[in-house]
């Protein structure tokens, strides 16, 4: 009996729209019937992650747990959410629930070793993903080796996600800032680039970025896609 | 207090993904917290449609109707289904709901005569849809005069949606077949043409199709939009 995904979205829209679509290009289907069942909360009222973590914002954890309930209620075989901040609350959410809930930092982190073994990755992410520690740890885990942005690039990174891409702005609003972060993190030695944050693959694609990235979206969706027994489209 | 989306969704998964698209980069929003909630069932085991119609195959019916009870039970406030075809069992989903149930046709229809007044309209679709006759009632219930493509023209585009779109293959596969409607019925009188078909404006998108296009899945997602109480960003 194949599995089916719930999607705790929302976090945000269009970040949630690229995952949903990144499953099904990435499962190996010919047609409708061959692919996954997928059930999505997007769920746009969730308070910011990066706000509740470093600046006493609200508390996104009930909002969550809300959709949480609604993919059980549908009979979800596994749980993902799009958003590497809100991972921050993994664990709680993980002991509220019997659901498998898989984690796109490991996915990503996995990724790296995998793909560009020995090669330095720098960390692309809000201030709340950064602070929190959350990539430090994954990547640890992993025995990748890694760089943090210096809190000049961090604010660049900023303004990417949340006046440019969250904003719904058009990436030549934003390609100086993010040209300007690759170059700083190369310069000190990174060897690949994570987008450590969901708005940041949707950045990538559209300003056409040609440097070894991982994209912890579509490893995400790669997971998902093994854990419900399908085939990945490679 | 504004209202939430229910998708019907999975027939097929990637126009699901799209419609999902469609309403996030429609919606006049600012940030996560200004975009409409959304719960999706992509359901991808609802038996084919156009096979129900035509030639016996399994009633898509039940399924659907257990994907309508998980919307339900989330709270959704409208439903929507991304599929043309799917709408035959449009009247009978409605009598099984409460809730109300926006209908593709129509929002396509009405966009044909507001932005195209006078022209006739060439409807592209799947031979269920045809057959059922479900955009010649939509279309004269608006007055908008139409064309129906001949049976050579209906199995070129079955070749684009289910050999093409639905079977992931790229946009140069399926090129000649939908250049070749286009040019007979533009030759016929067509003025402007409706992608009545949910994997039509993934196709006419990959190929760049430069003619007067009725995006029904677009103007779904605006009708959703207005529905729930937000504005649309056009």
């Amino acid at each position: 009996m194949k599995k089916s995904i719930g999607i705790l979205g929302g976090m945000g829209p269009l970040a949630t729209a690229d995952l949903f679509r990144k499953i099904v290009l990435l499962t190996d289907a010919e047609r409708d019937n061959d692919h996954i069942r997928i059930y999505i909360d997007d769920n746009a009222s969730i308070p910011d992650r990066t706000a509740a973590i470093l600046s006493g914002g609200a508390d996104p954890l009930p909002a969550m747990t809300d959709s949480l309930r609604k993919l059980e209620a549908c009979g979800a075989d596994c749980i993902i959410m799009p958003c590497n901040t809100a991972h921050y609350f993994l664990p709680r959410l993980q002991a509220l629930t019997e659901v498998p809930f898989l984690s796109m930092l490991e996915a990503a982190a996995r990724a790296c070793r995998a793909r560009f073994p020995g090669r330095t990755a720098a960390v692309l992410a809000t201030k709340g993903t950064l602070a929190a520690g959350l990539y430090q740890r994954a990547l640890e885990a992993e025995s990748v080796p890694f760089l943090i942005p210096a809190p000049a690039e961090q604010d660049a990174l900023m303004r990417v996600i949340y006046e440019g891409v969250k904003a719904g702005r058009p990436p030549e609003t934003y390609r100086a800032d993010m040209i300007s972060v690759l170059e700083r993190l190369a310069a000190q030695g990174a060897g690949c680039f994570i987008l450590g944050c969901t708005e940041l693959p949707l950045a990538a694609q559209a300003l056409a970025l040609d440097v070894p990235l991982v994209d912890p979206t579509a490893e995400l969706a790669k997971a998902a896609i093994r854990f419900c027994g399908y085939r990945v489209n490679e």
